[in-house]
């Protein structure tokens, strides 16, 4: 049977099957908005027709600048449910950016939070917006010329909702990478890449294991890789749903999964170690019933892992992903060889960054051509399948990130195991290549932040005449400690080859970041040779 | 990326991946073979490499004639990895039928346990077979004419394998259904449906829940809707896999249960009632590891079910389908507001056919149109999805089968409630009509069974003066048990209204039943028919 894989029949599924179950939503008052999938497929049918009506045509893009809330949810069914195309925007980029991304992305509309409309306001000039919606939070009056969101939907007649049925090839999500170096680019996904991506996170063999049962608190912005893909496949299976809004602190989010019982969260390890630290100030203070929080975006530090499973009985999913993989690639599920391993055995294997989900197909490359898979021989990660991009949007260099055969460079420095299990060992920009031997930045740094006077460590190259180059270590200390140099390089050397230990350390107030969290060593490179030039100079 | 969902897919992601996991089969001699996945895949390449050579094309059909076992699994993988379509042959279908099927479906190649030779020469005369392959299982010498598989697998180089790298909606897989009534019809699978029929089979929201770590025993034989996927979704996951043979009496599986640590297993209520019997006889002997048996085929009695769970701690996931849905339509899951259900409560829930399956679209109609889902009005299930057949094969009365607006006409007669749980009331040829009211034939044969001196049930509508139908209950007594129809009578007559209660019960010793284990009611017309003839002629 000729039947499409789209975004109309989850929110169908949901309507016809799912429909007493709850969405749950912060808003910025801090109150509570609780209403059911029933409410939800009504209000997004309604704001479909709305959109139309407002001239939204199939094709076309329809931006967010919003928090995770319902509303958020509503867009993005209702934006592919017509055939157009939602394009989230990152509340953490600078006007400039956003006004660069929404011109070159060429987006029609804005549905935008009234509390980040100051962002509107710096780039509203610099970009072309037929309409902007307001999602009104403090009952203001809102500005001349823009539409009230809750207005919008009242004007849509759900009974006139006519879903997209075109082919499942059609773009129905648009995302820009935030990146760590250069220019953001546009990635598209399909109605069938996130139908597809959907399932094959929520296998257990695989993935994130969620059922109907669930209580789900999507932590990961909705403006960074569609959250995971969580609002598409958490819909799909009926699991409830809780959106965190703009309240992100760690106090917020303890508040909230302990008070709507949530049973599975997901986030980026600097969130995760947040609430770790909150969580042992006061050890007994919050009752949660949390059997698994899934941790991507960055390498998962063994600790974070061993003490949330071992003082909290928390497990914690590793997985490895790319925006431009929809974007889950890989989870460090236990396989049953590990059956009879010890807890420690079975730390090793679960912070390394797992096996590749259902159709992703990988393989390494390094100068000597594809790696063997000996769990040693190290390359650069290409991966293929159907929830891989095959292209950034309007981007000539596109082709330069395939290779000739297709397949994806992801930029990730990994070995790969015998089974198929991958360990990345570095960014590609990052790998510090000294004597013409590689030293791994990660490794040094994961282990840095195992010192117990360091709270962040990043590691970059930098030139040397003899070695070509050589790591230096860029080190925030905790509040209240102390560490010299020659401690660090004696707790390195105990797990390092000597040519590893950095000959240099510098010591500053924090490491700078992207806006989802990943140290952005960009920063520190450029700091160090603005450092090094006024050096020479005085 | 255009990436297309293919068998090939599978089998490398297994190879990969799962390399070292086993493959377990029972021999006809009752010993057991293993290999790995690697083993398997390596095999089945040098197959694919084989058939290749033997002239066997890219939508060439190559027929099965096997039981459950590994060289079965390795034909499911080689054949569609060359393109060409595999049409596993019911051993148990007569050699009129057999030789009907084979023309009809034009097979090329047929690959047969030499177990089964003696149904081959029944209709070898009759057949146009380009080659016959057989699975030597006694070291007999093969009858002239015939390969020997071996041989075959030997004159294959993996290095030459080329797997099939066209379209996910070229077909890979045929079916005939055994049909309880008129003649066998073909159904094909496609890749596409084949790949994710497997993916939302392994969910656990409304799937098996099969993993890595899951030991399944495939008891359904594999030519019946493709073993319903099991070959396929355990091999996406790498599950370790367990094949019976064709030693499928009820020791022999509790056995392999036993001896192999299987985790998971189905297969059709007759075939689980032997089992239980088995079970009954000396509770204490097997020390099972089975956590779930996922049945098909036909109604699930309640006491089965209750019986597996509360005396020997095993769910059983209650499902309905068709072949002509890859086959799985509806999974009996428990969703989260029966949580705090009494255990006959939940019960009662687990013996309704549940969920439509992700993608699977499910209403239905009567004579009014589209029937409410309010739990109480009955009418024909009608269903869409991607892994639903569009047509049957070279068969002129296909369109029947569909609606105008391109549903499948499934024949079964349901209410579906407010939340999409479908309980099936009949099937459309089962209906008794008495009066104008209609009186559910499987009720009645559900209701029969519970009776302790009862072993079978089914109840057929015969013709009447006044009622126009009224039903009739065939009935088999337990040995050494004797039951008057007056005791039935009042049995029913607790739980049914009085026009329902059957006038006329007759005793025989055996319900006929399809290959599968169905009651097969067309027999039973037959019977009723001839005897009603015999009894006005003489």
């Amino acid at each position: 049977m000729d039947y499409q894989l789209t975004v109309p029949v989850i929110l169908r599924r949901a309507e016809s099957i799912y429909g007493d179950k709850e969405i749950t939503s912060r808003l910025p008052d801090k109150s509570i908005h609780k209403y059911t999938y029933s409410n939800f497929a009504i209000r997004t049918k309604k704001l479909a027709v709305a959109l139309t009506a407002l001239g939204v045509c199939p094709g076309d893009r329809v931006a967010t600048l919003c928090s995770n809330h319902f509303q958020h949810l509503e867009a993005y069914f209702a934006i592919p449910c017509i055939g157009a195309i939602i394009h989230p925007l990152n509340t953490r980029f600078s006007p400039k950016e956003l006004s660069y991304i929404i011109s070159h992305a060429e987006d029609k509309v804005l549905i935008i939070d009234e509390e980040l409309l100051h962002l509107y306001e710096m780039f509203k000039s610099d970009v072309n917006l037929k309409e902007v919606i307001v999602i009104q939070q403090f009952q203001a009056r809102l500005p001349e010329g823009l539409l009230n969101y809750e207005e919008v939907i009242s004007s849509g007649d759900e009974k006139q909702f006519c879903p997209f049925e075109g082919s499942e090839d059609t773009a129905a999500f648009m995302c820009y990478t935030s990146g760590t170096t250069g220019k953001s680019k546009g990635i598209l996904y399909s109605h069938r890449s996130i139908v597809l991506h959907a399932l094959s996170t929520l296998l257990t063999s695989s993935g994130f294991n969620i059922t109907e049962k669930d209580i789900v608190l999507t932590i990961v912005p909705m403006f960074h890789a569609s959250a995971w893909g969580l609002p598409y496949s958490c819909t799909l299976v009926g699991a409830a749903q809780v959106f965190p809004g703009s309240s992100m602190d760690a106090e917020s989010l303890l508040d909230l999964l302990e008070s709507e019982k949530v049973t599975i969260t997901g986030g980026v390890p600097t969130v995760l170690m947040n609430i770790l630290h909150k969580l042992d100030q006061d050890p007994d203070k919050y009752k949660l019933n949390l059997r698994t929080i899934v941790v991507g975006g960055s390498a998962l530090p063994r600790f974070m892992l061993k003490k949330f499973s071992e003082k909290y009985g928390i497990e914690l999913l590793n997985t490895w992903g790319m925006t431009e993989l929809s974007p889950l690639g890989t989870t460090s599920v236990l396989s049953s060889k590990l059956k009879n391993a010890s807890q420690e055995q079975t730390y090793d294997q679960l912070i390394k960054q797992g096996y590749p989900v259902p159709f992703l197909e990988i393989r390494g490359r390094n100068e000597q051509g594809i790696i063997p898979w000996d769990g040693v021989t190290v390359g650069e990660l290409e991966v293929r399948g159907p929830c891989v991009a095959a292209s950034y949007y309007k981007d000539e260099n596109s082709k330069e990130m395939f290779t000739p055969d297709g397949w994806l460079k992801t930029g990730d420095i990994v070995c790969i195991y015998q089974d198929g299990c991958i360990e990345i060992k570095d960014r590609s920009k990052d790998v510090i290549k000294s004597g013409g031997e590689w030293i791994s930045s990660v490794a040094l740094e994961n282990t840095l932040m195992e010192h117990p006077s360091i709270l962040e460590a990043a590691v970059i190259a930098i030139p040397h005449e003899k070695w070509i180059e050589r790591p230096l270590a860029y080190i925030v200390v905790k509040n209240g400690t102390d560490v010299s140099i020659e401690e660090l390089k004696e707790f390195l050397a105990e797990k390092f080859p000597k040519f590893w230990i950095p000959e240099k350390f510098a010591f500053i107030n924090e490491i700078p970041k992207t806006s989802v969290g990943k140290f952005l060593k960009l920063k520190l490179r450029e700091k160090f040779e603005s450092d090094n030039r006024n050096t020479t100079e005085h």
